[in-house]
């Protein structure tokens, strides 16, 4: 199989959910994803999972584990390939409903449906690297005094049944078969979606790649399951139901707490990796300014514009030094701005929230509107808009700091590096902290020394630090962090994005004494699986 | 240094707290420690912290915080030595005191010293070796299409203060200097340790070992605090206090789980790592009974007894199939245990709770006193209980899981290895499960089979699996998991003893497009700290 979409029209939405490998409907109500561009509603309807349907794929979920689990890690590898394949074979239908469901432009839906495919890929290699074991042996000291020391191995195991909530924002790489599935899937936790209201056709499309290979794998059925339902209902449902083991969301910071919570209260708490919201505070100093304040001002722009905004990592806070090149940084903004041609986004709701969002921030002390894209068209269209404030009237109300999901952004104007560094003080976690700086290769430039002294306080700030850059683009590789404290996450010690969003969901075991016969194949004598193991601390691959 | 204790007397206890450097009252009631054996307070009396001591210690954790991760690795290492280099110099009066507020042999005390000093020389191995940074490199791809690839880099960072609770039943491991503190301190957290109420002194004097250290070594002094005061107030005040990042605990679970509650109901939500309660279960397969029923018997009765049962990993239930050798396995167990002359325990409320507990279990339906061992002296005096019930019954009754933290066994007789499961099934999650079973060295012995399905079980409920052992002995090495689901701990994925207890303490951070002059040092070209790195997602020392 290779990396070209299928020809012709491809697979269709039949307004069905998966349970196990069953195609069914639900016994609740029918949703309807709506066409952003128009505001009308989609074709089919999708009966939503009542408390039956959610139970039925929690039992199967539970019922697949210890199968699942067991399986080796090269036949894991091979089944998340077979998804990848799967999904490239109907790239063509899940770009145009995800097109039609989101109001995103088919280009970017190609590049996100080859991420989404290439995710698999990387957690395929993940496993085949073996590392994601932990594999660690402290061999026996028989001869130890006092006493003997016994064998002691440990590796990790799944945690069981984890509950993906798609995300609105990347209807393929954040949602049914994106990053959260592909990285529980890969620990060997069976998966039990929720598919986002915003695109269920979109949804039902992953999925039932994902059901295919599942088939075709030979493996239980219960390893994923796709339910359609509203979020509050049938997340606080997954959330609190016993066999679930994990969550894994991407949104909204309401939505994320709910489901925290209600994962806290369990008889047996489980964890959340929840990524809510964000400012993404970009630092801009007084050298980059002088510099190249017309470019950065451009780069702002195109950074805050795309995907009209709805990025978790977009620039929505831009604290600058003012000074020479700040008037030249802010024209450049503006201009680009108000060149914007506006944006489908992704629901109505959204966008109005947007809207409203937008007004609110104008509307509070020291707010200044500086610039304003046109109108995207339909019930969906939303105009990018730039503000600013006074760094002293930023630090006198802390509603400044609230994001607003969309193309906003709001310039903090600071009288020195010393305000610039109160106001970011004043932040809450965030996933990106972007710093614009004159520093040199040798890091004697002129904004060398504020850099340096920014740099504990962004590391304490967020989960990942860009220099010279735009937080926008987020890479799927080893080294990315998609975090960060709270609450840009509820958990600051994972990544959703890239190979270390697989330790997300495992936990060590340690076995003492266990016949070789017994052990897992990757702590067995001989090193069967050539994995990279810790043997009284000292990595090897012996 | 070497490991002899120092010749005289060594400090004596003031009945004061430190609070950075400084040596101090509390403005609070006076607390004393009690002797177990006597039931008579203990000179000195500590005045207890109260709202204000315990803001002046977390403040100075946090100021102190910048500047201590920012420490190299190698000073923080030679810093932990010098703490264990202290706690080796004072070593007789600690045993001494620790004798005389827990009622444990000194012999016990002199082991559990050595065991700390080593837990903190261990860490110090951690910090040089590297690996606890997880540095990873994705290295930029200027020429890759359609888009560059930017350089990213990632290490891990300390998450903050940390407030450490002392566990009763080791006053020196588990306790001021003992693993908590001493993985949170390698981490590059400053810590604010709370005194368990029973051994004041010793908290005291093994505080001031690390005090000295902080000052000898040149650190900022809110590194490290210990206060004293009562646990609910303290505790909560602490678990509340916004300058404190995350919590170690190892206790009941009823002070851990309000700890967790505490830390999930802040307006930043912090990991929390309790370790709590457990019955551990042990399985006794008909192989191995019929084998060596009688060794079983008294292996059971050395492991219930040792100090006075006061493990976290105690065998408190014994889960036996009736067959071959089961009357010898009880006979023996019943002998010895019989035969115990009985101990004193930590407390006389921790006695008074032991007697209480053994009452209950024996007055449940189908329980039957198998054997009572002689009562130690005083009020924290204890009597060594096995007791036995039928599958049926313990099925029957949730109140058989409890645990009763002491000398107190309760043997379930199950009809065959299919009864055994469903007891196993019923249990919570527990730090240890073990399994005598006869599996021969090829996996061939007459319980293999058994053995092979009992493990995907086992793994599901507990940290830590043995065979043929007993749970009582915990190493501090590498491949140790002293852990386990909830409510064995109130977080799975971790570890408490042995070096992975660092990884509790660590969140991500990546670093885009930083100049190499800002990079943190094992993140730069050239890797000048040796550290193993991942490069592209493959490990080097390159």
């Amino acid at each position: 199989m290779t990396g070209t979409a299928a020809p012709g029209p491809g697979p269709a939405p039949t307004g069905r959910m998966f349970i196990g490998a069953e195609r069914t409907a639900g016994s609740g109500p029918e949703l309807r994803s709506t066409d952003p561009a128009t505001g009308e509603p989609l074709e089919p309807g999708y009966p939503a999972a009542g408390a039956a349907e959610a139970d039925r794929a929690c039992a199967l979920a539970e019922e697949a584990f210890d199968a699942y689990r067991a399986t080796p890690a090269e036949q894991r590898a091979a089944f998340l390939e077979a998804v990848a394949d799967g999904l490239e074979a109907r790239t063509g239908a899940l770009v145009r409903r995800a097109h039609r469901e989101s109001g995103l432009p088919a280009a970017r839906l190609t590049g996100e449906a080859a991420r989404t495919t290439g995710q698999l890929r990387l957690f395929a290699e993940v496993l085949r690297e073996g590392s994601w074991q932990g594999a660690r042996i402290d061999p026996a000291l028989p001869d130890r005094a006092p006493a003997p020391r016994p064998d002691i191995r440990r590796r990790r195991v799944p945690l069981g049944p984890v509950a993906v909530f798609g995300a609105s924002n990347f209807p393929l790489a954040f949602s049914v078969a994106g990053g959260d599935t592909a990285s529980a899937l890969a620990a060997g936790c069976p998966v039990v979606a929720k598919a986002h209201e915003a695109h269920l056709g979109t949804s039902e499309l992953a999925g039932g790649a994902i059901r295919d290979a599942v088939a075709a794998a030979g493996l239980p059925e219960g390893v994923f399951s796709l339910l359609v339902g509203e979020g509050p209902g049938l997340g606080q449902r997954l959330a609190a139901d016993p066999r679930i083991a994990a969550i894994a969301f991407t949104g909204s910071q309401r939505a994320g707490l709910a489901l925290a919570r209600t994962a806290a209260e369990r008889d047996r708490p489980i964890p959340v990796y929840a990524e809510m919201s964000a400012v993404n505070p970009v630092v801009l100093l007084p050298g980059a300014l002088a510099a190249r304040g017309a470019e950065i001002g451009r780069g702002l722009a195109a950074s805050l514009t795309l995907g009209a905004g709805q990025f978790c990592t977009n620039p929505g806070l831009v604290v600058a030094v003012e000074g020479p090149g700040f008037t030249e940084f802010l024209r450049a903004a503006s201009d680009a701005v108000a060149a914007d041609p506006g944006a489908t986004m992704l629901t109505p709701a959204i966008a109005g929230a947007y809207r409203q969002g937008v007004a609110a921030a104008r509307g509070r002390t020291g707010v200044a509107a500086v610039a304003e894209g046109a109108s995207g068209q339909g019930p969906a269209g939303a105009a990018a808009a730039l503000l600013s404030v006074s760094a002293a009237d930023f630090l006198a109300d802390p509603a400044h700091r609230e994001e607003v999901f969309g193309a906003a952004s709001l310039v903090v104007r600071c009288g020195g590096t010393g305000e610039a560094v109160r106001v970011l003080r004043s932040l809450d976690g965030q996933l990106t902290a972007t710093v614009h700086a004159e520093t040199g290769p040798d890091g004697t430039g002129p904004d060398a020394a504020a850099a340096r002294e920014l740099l504990p306080l962004l590391e304490r700030t967020a989960g990942r630090i860009l220099f010279d850059s735009w937080p926008t683009g987020v890479e799927v590789g080893h080294a990315m962090v998609h975090g960060g404290p709270f609450p840009a996450t509820t958990d600051p010690r994972s990544t959703s994005v890239g190979s270390a969003a697989v330790d997300r969901f495992l936990r060590p075991v340690a076995y003492q004494d266990v016949p070789q016969a017994l052990l897992p194949p990757v702590l067995r004598d001989g090193n069967p699986e050539k994995a990279w193991r810790r043997i009284d601390g000292a990595l090897t691959r012996d």
